[in-house]
């Protein structure tokens, strides 16, 4: 089910390489304008199309998305900026719109010259293959996800669908991705950015895999209104596509075994509990302990003291999965290696941490590291 | 070649598990009034070795170190305070002093009980053994480290010795590590204080191996003041023990396969440079491609961009073991991954990245991100 107004095409234009088969040039097309708002990495290190995007976003309007994995057109100078309204113009120029009516978005590897010869050559095949099934789309922005991320939602009679490609470089904020949220419902660009603004706060800006934020982060979230519908149920249907893609991004991180929520109470402020979570939730040593399923508790007691808040660290307690390891600051009473073990080894796993010291809250969503987060990273080129 | 006036022991206690045969309590003994720096961990959760040295280095005299690995006497309340005083206290009976002349240092896992039985079982035996070999009291000391760290300079007549031990969780401010400095030189509480924190941040604050900070670092540097010399002298070579330890903790930074220094120039203030650096420092994308000598440089500049400092990217320089990488923000001119690999395929590598916005800089050191780091800390305690 897909949103009306909205059709899709993926074709492979070579963009990794010449040769490979996979798909890697892909196209949304709206049959009207489109209200548009977007969420752009904070890296000051910004690609072209995000930069190019930013400020189509601001308009408000867009006729389609042209997006392209393998090549994240970053740190190639005006060269980069000029290789994507090309694009821009092709694809515009095939569609009957305009050229600022087409927002780019582009990932892979930084700092290589996009092919754009090889791509151009193909938008009039990739325009000729619009329909209505979005999973090609999915799949072309990929890159090292090992599935492709669809969400939908319904509001009343209106659909909102979700895509995204995560995998790597997961780090607020915003966890670095490319999403697209596309929905029919009748609704302001105030209130579709308002939306989207609130929702990624407590979605993508709270996943992390690696800690690192890429130049290319980008969500899009367009709609055609085509169906009028309540303000807060697609406010609310919104969130959750946005929060359950957040989510498949972290199960799906690079080499991820387990998808691991932290919450911590109990802080000054919500941002001091942002805090605390996330250094829990990045800790190196946290994520290789509960990849080994290691009853270390003590490494999630050294993140909580390095976050760098007011705490009392005998005031602190942890429980995880349900089952008490910390009060007050030190070993539970009758706390056992062998139940936290038995804790780690599950897939979801749910840590909290009680500060006992505000009513701040956070809750961050991470994935724990393995042989295989090393193995992708070290050979992503070779 | 150790500095008049100190003797040192070590001995299997069974601080980890009874029945293990490796040296796990240590001790230096000075036969004098020694006189005392300290410098120790900023996490806020602090284990009770270190609070009680921080309370001991204030009075600024010390006749004796007792170290233990194997058990980091962190989290476990008051209970971790009264372990700590008990064994003070017996190693002052054994060696004729008074218990706040005896400095507690404690590495390994945090939340479980020191097995104090055991280990004031032993004191008589470890203080019967003190000699003049300071090797048994570095490998003591050792957790996952490979080798033990001893490093030895002159200044004038007089010798500084520095013994630490490192491995894990190694990040500033300051480098998770137990560190000894021993100098038989004539210094005044205050200048050694001085020397001991301007070494710091340049040494032990610029590395980093995973970005965790633990509960327990603690560097003592203690002076039997037998041998007069020049100030500069002693403060230069104070300063070089410092450096080289922290460069050969790096060096044996768990799973690392090499050693990187990376270098941020032309930064608005020095403290924006050390941001830039240990960035680039921390980032798991650029410490994989590191293991892996992956060409794919656009890591550097996706840290650079996330590291929170005024950069403009279109501005910035990288070079890689002196090969030119990046000019302006993009591909230098004639750039060849295969060079760049060569590069990366090297065991010591340097990145200079320069900013070209102002006169700030800072050099930090890091390694590479292995398998073995992931096995070595997913299993550290199975």
């Amino acid at each position: 089910m897909t949103p009306k107004g909205f059709s899709f095409s993926a074709i492979n234009a070579g963009v990794k390489a010449p040769g490979t088969a996979r798909l890697d040039l892909a196209l949304i097309f709206c049959d009207k304008d489109a209200v548009a708002s977007g969420v752009f990495t904070l890296n000051k290190v910004k690609a072209a199309p995000v930069l190019i995007g930013m400020e189509l976003v601001k308009k408000g309007s867009l006729r389609a998305i042209l997006a392209n994995s393998g090549n994240a057109n970053a740190c190639t100078g005006s060269g980069g900026t000029d290789d994507a309204r090309a694009l821009m113009e092709e694809t515009a120029r095939t569609l009957g719109i305009h050229r600022d009516e087409v927002a780019p978005l582009s990932t892979g590897v930084i700092g290589v010259k996009m092919p754009v010869g090889r791509m151009l050559e193909k938008i009039p095949e990739l325009a000729a293959g619009l329909g209505g099934d979005p999973a090609p789309f999915a799949k072309a922005i990929m890159t090292t996800d090992t599935f492709p991320k669809v969400v939908t939602r319904t509001a009343g009679a209106a659909t909102v669908l979700g895509i995204a490609k995560g995998a790597g470089m997961i780090a607020p904020d915003m966890a670095t991705t490319l999403a697209v949220v596309l929905t029919d419902a009748v609704i302001s660009k105030q209130d579709l950015d308002n939306i989207v603004k609130t929702s990624i706060e407590s979605t993508f800006n709270a996943i992390t895999i690696d800690g690192d934020m890429s130049t290319n982060d980008t969500l899009l979230a367009l709609s055609t209104g085509y169906v009028t519908v309540n303000t807060n149920e697609i406010s609310r249907a919104v969130h959750e596509v946005i929060r359950e893609l957040a989510i498949m991004l972290v199960k799906d991180g690079e080499g991820a075994t387990k998808i691991v929520e932290i919450t911590v109470t109990g802080a000054g402020t919500d941002a001091e509990a942002k805090k605390a979570a996330m250094a829990v939730a990045n800790s190196l040593l946290v994520k290789t302990a509960l990849f080994g399923a290691d009853p270390n508790w003590g490494r999630i007691m050294a993140a909580v003291g390095y976050s760098d808040i007011p705490i009392d660290p005998d005031t602190i307690d942890i429980t995880v999965s349900g089952y008490r390891v910390v009060t007050s600051g030190k070993e539970a009473e009758g706390f056992s290696e062998d139940m936290l073990h038995k804790k780690l080894v599950e897939k979801e796993i749910a840590i909290g941490i009680d500060l006992k010291g505000g009513s701040g809250r956070f809750t961050a969503f991470t994935s724990d590291l393995s042989y295989d987060y090393v193995k992708i990273n070290s050979e992503y080129r070779t």
